[in-house]
Formats: structure tokens, sequence, C-alpha cells
């Protein structure tokens, strides 16, 4: 039997991927993480040459679903949540909770330009003047208005079990869970000084990590340690 | 008769508002385009109410469609690509418009950032030496980057009539035609320097124009012209 999904990332960060692994985990199904095999790395590369398919990715992560070749995380999210039950069948509900990923999203980019504010070709050490502006306003500004938008949809949504959408885990509550470890890792002063303020995203972390199937990942070898080549850095200078 | 949609944006400027304008112009339904009426500010600020809505928008552009309150310019034209035609009805071809979708929201991202590379609490004229430094570096490599790919995604497009996604206009066609236009009016010396790299997304930018709702759209009071305040932003400091 052939494993049903191929996941393109890079194969030493969470980063991006991450949200799809986490996904990928909770449906309980086999994947495999193709540039962490062995030779995998030319694969990866592959499947981002432009001029060689019908449906090129810009960037991974990219999911192989049979034949169809997916792009953009929560484009890929979106396809995985139907298929799986990670989010609602109906079209309001599939609509909120693709707009929920989409502003996790954009935190996600804001977290990213943190360390790159000038430019993604440069090194975070010839650029970590602009850096330290840019993280003291996003841990002022950005992070408390992301952070509080998140709290209030929590306490907002009528449905049993805490969760973002309705009564059931979606793969919003799954990214909800990375960013708040991620904000964590990279920001832990930041974090310690605000958290009191946002509750329910601080129990729906905790309570998606105690699911059986994230538990049993977060402890296996599968989940990359959050480390400097990925989104969420720690820089204890940008976390004063 | 009300009208079907309620649109709530800013309204001095295109901005991300102006993808879901062309959508709904091409699709020929009326919408209000609420913050432009008199008094209409107030009711933009209260759809940004996190409080009070079950489901609440981060930031602008928001459609309001009966019952329902859409957020997140991809998400909305999501929604309005399956209820006009302006997408493939097949789960396959919808993810692939989205995929792109999603890559333009991404250059747009970094158009935005080119000028506010530091914090959107900063007056540009605070941040100009950053912004000089990631301009450069959006032009010389991000530019490139990003219409190469989008070239390319319709060199490989087997569909006839030289659309994005198969052979029929899609909101993706809509959205590069915007991307086309800002990118001229706010780097002209580097798109004329660079352009004729990309012949068939000049090809689409003039096709798109020449659609007779489009056209009509272009022509009229509804089209805010580019300006300062958008996302497009012409500073000559920045183009050299």
């Amino acid at each position: 039997m052939t494993t049903p999904y191929q996941l393109y990332y890079w194969p030493g960060l969470q980063g991006r991927g991450e949200f799809v692994r986490l996904a990928l985990e909770e449906a309980g199904v086999p994947y495999e993480d193709v540039a962490r095999k062995k030779k995998g790395m030319p694969e990866l590369q592959a499947s981002l040459d432009f001029a060689h398919s019908e449906h090129p990715a810009f960037a991974p992560p990219v999911l192989r679903a049979g034949e169809m070749l997916i792009g953009q995380t929560a484009n890929i999210l979106l396809f995985l949540g139907a298929r799986h039950g990670l989010a609602p069948r109906a079209e309001a509900g599939r609509l909120w909770t693709n707009q929920l990923q989409l502003t996790i999203a954009d935190i996600v980019n804001e977290v990213h330009d943190t360390h790159h504010p000038l430019s993604t070709n440069l090194y975070y050490e010839d650029q970590k003047k602009a850096a330290k502006v840019r993280a003291k306003d996003f841990i002022a500004e950005r992070i408390p208005k992301f952070l509080g938008y998140f709290e209030q949809v929590l306490a907002n949504n009528p449905g049993r079990g805490a969760f973002a959408v309705g009564s059931r885990l979606s793969y919003v509550d799954l990214s909800l869970f990375q960013l708040m470890a991620g904000l964590r890792y990279a920001f832990p002063n930041a974090m310690a000084r605000q958290e009191h303020a946002w509750p329910r995203l601080a129990a729906l972390h905790d309570a998606v990590a105690a699911r059986p199937d994230i538990a049993a990942y977060l402890r296996s070898k599968r989940r990359i340690p959050f480390n400097e080549d990925g989104i969420f850095r720690h820089y204890p200078e940008l976390d004063k």
C-alpha cells in the first residue's frame, strides 16, 4: 500500500509545514515527510520546479494527494479539513474556519518579519537593528491585537468544548496551539508578562497538547524542536 | 429590493478591498460600498467590533452576504468565485485557484512592507531608511520571483483564452490585473526595466482591462485612483 500523502517541506525546521503536520497527525493518516527521508531533498527541489508542473507551488509546504499537488498552508488545511472532519461541512462554517486560518497566517508572517524585516536574502545579523525596532512593535502592539482577537473568538463561540469553531475540534484549534507554543518559545518574557489576558487561548493550547494523537506526536522524533532556522526564533535581544 | 452585498472597506483607498470590488464588478452584481456612503464610517467601525459579532473580522475587507459576514480577501473571493462562476466548480480547480490567490496575497503583503518595513504604527517618513533597503530587495529579488512564477503559471495552463486557470476567467485573473496595475503605479522604473520578461502577464492585464464590465468600472467614480494611502504607493525614492 502506498502512503496517501506526501508532504514536501524543509527538513530541519517546523516552519509553516508544522501546521500541516499537526493536521495530518490529528487525522491519524499516514504521510511521508519527503525531505526528511534519505535523498529526499532533490525530491523537494523538484516539487518546486515551476516549469515542470501544471500546478507548481511558489514555496513549500506542498502536499501531494494522489494526482493533486496542493500548495499554500491554509489551502492545504482547507483540503485536509474537508477530507478528515477537521472543519465544518456547511459553507458558512467552512468559510469561517478558513478566515480564522488566514488570520493566523497573517500573524505568522509578522512573526517571520520580526527577525527578517528588511529581506529574506540577508542574514539576521545583518538586519538586527531593524529587527529590534520591528520586534518591539510586534510585542507591544501586534501580539495583543491578534491574541486579543482570537481570545474574543473563543469567548464568542456558543459551541461546547471551548474550541474556536462550533463544538468540535478544527484545524484552527491545532494552529492556535502551534501559534501559542511558538510565541512562548520566541518571546518568553513578553508572553509571561501578557499571557494572563488570554486564558482561553492558554487552555486551548493545553487541551490540544493533551489529545492522544497530538501528545504522541509531540513526544516523537517526527516533531522537530523549535530552533533558529524556523519562523518562531528565540533571539533574547528581541524579547527584552 | 435590498442590495445583495455590502462591502466594508476603508473609503479613500483601493487597498485589499479592490480585489473584492473587481470580482463584484465582473460578476455584475449590485453592492454597497458601505464606508463611502454618507455616515458610512461608523458602520465600518461597528463591523470591526470583535465583541459584538459571532464571526468578527480582524480587519477589512469584510463582505456581508445576508446573514453571513465574511472576512479575509482570499476567503471572500473563494465565496464569490463559487457563487458567481468566477472559479472552477470541481475541488482540484477550486483549490488551485485559491492557491494562486494566496500567493498573490503574499506579494501584496510584501508590497505593503516596502513602505512599512518596521511598523504599521509608524509613519512612512519615520521608517524611510529601512524602506529603501526593503524596496531595493523587493525590486531586485521578489518582483522577478513572483511575476516569473505567475508568468510560468500562464505558460503552463493548457486551457484556451490565456487565463490563469482553465479556459475561463477566474477571480485570479482579476487579481493579477490589479497586481500588474499596482506594481506599475508604485514602481514605474523597475517595471519598465523588467516587464519584457512577463509578456503573458502584460497581455492578461490588457485583456482584463478591456472586459466590458471592468472597463466601465475603471472609467467610473467607483474606481478610486491609486494613491499614497493604499498598498501600492509611488514614492520615487523607493523606485530608483
